[in-house]
């Protein structure tokens, strides 16, 4: 089937095809992952892998393209169709699912162990940035791994802030999984993975101000963000505590509930903030997020997550992790002097991040087994690094390859964290696997 | 700004925007709407109506083109952009919906009231079609309602078959809403209207396979569909009642619970009947529904109905409405002329399926009460035909002007049905509204 120009209704039967495809390789993936430890999550990201070019366009190319149309003028890419409807899908989805964990966000256990949390946080930032922008420096000088238009400083401000990137929803989802909720180690991970990914969307800011040759919008991306965070925190919180009476009803049963009103201005409230970050080139996550942890605490907060989790977990995330495997292919990867700079950009991400992390912490006084599992945690990308990266993608700061050799780093780095849980016998019992 | 080639940054930016301008709205008019009796849904319409060029588009038509820009090859349509990515969306929310309906819809009881049920179906199709395909003949020789490629009987049938549309799954919401579940009234209402439902997609199919000049896709249609049910109903059915304790796990609590697996199975289902179903030209809907009525009863139907339900009712469903009310300019309608071919197709649609309706169920020896309620609920047209009249413009089948002749007639006969059951005293106690 052509795809240069389909009617809606076409795109609309594209659609609903390309999602049980995704929903139920998602799911066997996922049954797989569970045997080895592994949390959903990481089973979306592989499952995208998979459908993409990477092997599916490679075992049955025809079906591929059949089932996710390529871009004609670029076939590392979906067609500019499908990605239309695929891309503000799958990110409604990760903007709801960030919306979720800014209300599961608690202030006040990162304010208990503030000083371990900034002292790994810092650690985790300045080490995998120095590493990254001199990975960049040498690559930039030696390698076809950014496009031309592309200035040195942008290439390396890119790759430092990559290899910074926290996998702070993921992180949340593993701490979980893994029933570390509340613990010491749980806690300075998740404290100082929200201090880094706010320092690193800042430092994309500035890459993506300098393309466009505007350094006020670096500015107007800092400055809104500051004003941003201060007017939610400031206004919208405080305002959202005097009205939430009113946007709680009493059922039928006698529950207190929360009114399809209160519902409705939660759902608005956090596509406001996600559009108001995005306009200013922070990324939705980022409004979500913020606009999540200013809902109140109580009936509002805990029916505005039961309502949104289901399906947003199990429907609308998977797309976007699907959406970002699919843009990504591995096969680019075609000689050995391309796998040996992936194998340099992964050691640098993990001797930057986890050693660093591990380091940090143990520095600030924590016991050895729990800063090794701080390091294990915040080594993992996942999907924070696939958003920065397709941004990157997107705007042509870097190459389809270097896509794919950071697909491949966000991918390694994240299923590392569960072997070196077993290792180090921090799992909760079988049971509650 | 610009639409003609927006980024996918900037379409997810656009998206939020109008994600969360959308939600207010539908909700400020759901706020109205309560207060005189209607439900949700009918605000919805409007809303979309409003926010459309009919109202927001008049008063401020700068902002409605900021917020929502339109095509400029056609002003009475979004931008293609927009529509690109609105339409899979609200087709999402749609089909998610019409799955739900399908699991709340009970075979049982329209086995118990067949004859009343077919005596009003066959009244409530025959009366309308009859009288939409006489006022087309008339249409189509004296006015320029449809575009010239339209043929006078496909202009006959397609007229015929929108007089005869019910809004089966807003009849399902009304009744809900006014509390007469599996009264006499709502179960003979429900039963003819799915019946007639299916009837108006099969004579729609036959337009649209003629539109393409291919009869072989009316059979398509027609003997797809007809499969398609089977298929579900003697397979997916019995299969999914003997896997389903595979689906079905014990939380934490000890309460037996749908697990995310079966979600997931259930949703793909979904999907894909969604899918077969737009592929043979019969909607998604129709597939989504049918899907839905076959989810095995017990656990699975209950725990997939509630992860479902909320997301979908309060966020993704309204987009649907108000996408159409989007595409809809009553402005169009600009001469007492053409007002007067709207009261017309009015009145023909009124006294085609109410009156018509109203008396099959007297005949078929229904008390009068009852019977005028089954006349009002069969009368109102709301989303199926939204839906119906939507594919006819997409298709070019009928013209701007007649499509919001169709939206005015879709809100007018819907918006009427709760007046005359509160004339009728057929509201339960206040306290249940």
């Amino acid at each position: 089937m052509a795809t240069s120009s389909l009617t809606n209704v076409q795109l609309a039967v594209y659609f609903f095809f390309q999602l049980g495809v995704i929903l139920l390789v998602c799911r066997a993936v996922g049954v797989v992952a569970k045997r080895l430890g592994q949390p959903q999550v990481v089973a979306e990201m592989i499952a995208g892998v998979l459908l993409g070019p990477s092997l599916f366009g490679l075992l049955a190319p025809e079906w591929q393209q059949w089932v996710f149309p390529r871009n004609p003028d670029n076939p590392n890419q979906l067609s500019r169709d499908i990605q239309g409807y695929l891309f503000p899908a799958s990110q409604l989805g990760l903007a709801l699912y960030m919306f979720v964990v800014g209300m599961e966000f608690r202030v006040d256990i990162i304010r208990e162990n503030f000083r371990s949390s900034v002292a790994v946080s810092v650690a985790g930032m300045l080490a995998p940035f120095l590493l990254g922008a001199g990975l960049a420096w040498y690559l930039y000088n030696n390698t076809q791994l950014f496009p031309e238009n592309t200035q040195r400083w942008q290439a390396m401000i890119f790759l430092g802030a990559s290899l910074c990137i926290t996998a702070f929803p993921m992180l949340a989802r593993i701490i979980h999984y893994k029933g570390l909720t509340g613990t010491l180690m749980g806690t300075v991970a998740i404290g100082a993975g929200a201090i880094d990914d706010a320092t690193a969307w800042c430092l994309l800011a500035v890459v993506l101000a300098s393309i466009e040759g505007k350094f006020e919008n670096a500015l107007l991306s800092i400055g809104g963000g500051i004003g941003f965070v201060l007017f939610v925190l400031l206004v919208v919180r405080p305002l959202l505590q005097i009205i939430q009476d009113r946007l709680i009803e009493t059922a039928e049963n006698g529950k207190r509930i929360l009114s399809e009103t209160g519902f409705v201005v939660g759902l608005a409230l956090m596509a406001f903030g996600a559009w108001f970050t995005d306009r200013i080139d922070l990324h939705a996550v980022f409004g979500a997020f913020v606009v999540g942890s200013a809902i109140p605490r109580g009936v509002m907060h805990r029916d505005m997550i039961a309502r949104i989790q289901p399906l947003t977990v199990g429907l609308l995330l998977p797309l976007f992790f699907t959406f970002s495997g699919l843009n990504t292919r591995i096969g680019l990867l075609n000689s050995a002097y391309l796998w040996a700079f992936c194998g340099l950009v992964l050691v640098a991400s993990i001797l930057g991040k986890g050693f660093a992390c591990w380091g940090a912490a143990r520095a600030s006084g924590l016991p050895n087994r729990e800063a090794l599992g701080i390091g294990a945690l915040m080594n993992a990308r996942g999907l924070m690094e696939l958003i920065i990266i397709n941004i990157g993608l997107q705007r042509g700061v870097i190459s389809d390859e270097l896509f794919a050799i950071l697909v491949i780093m966000a991918v390694v780095t994240t299923l590392m964290a569960s072997p070196i849980f077993d290792l180090l016998r921090l799992n909760p019992p079988a049971s509650n696997r």
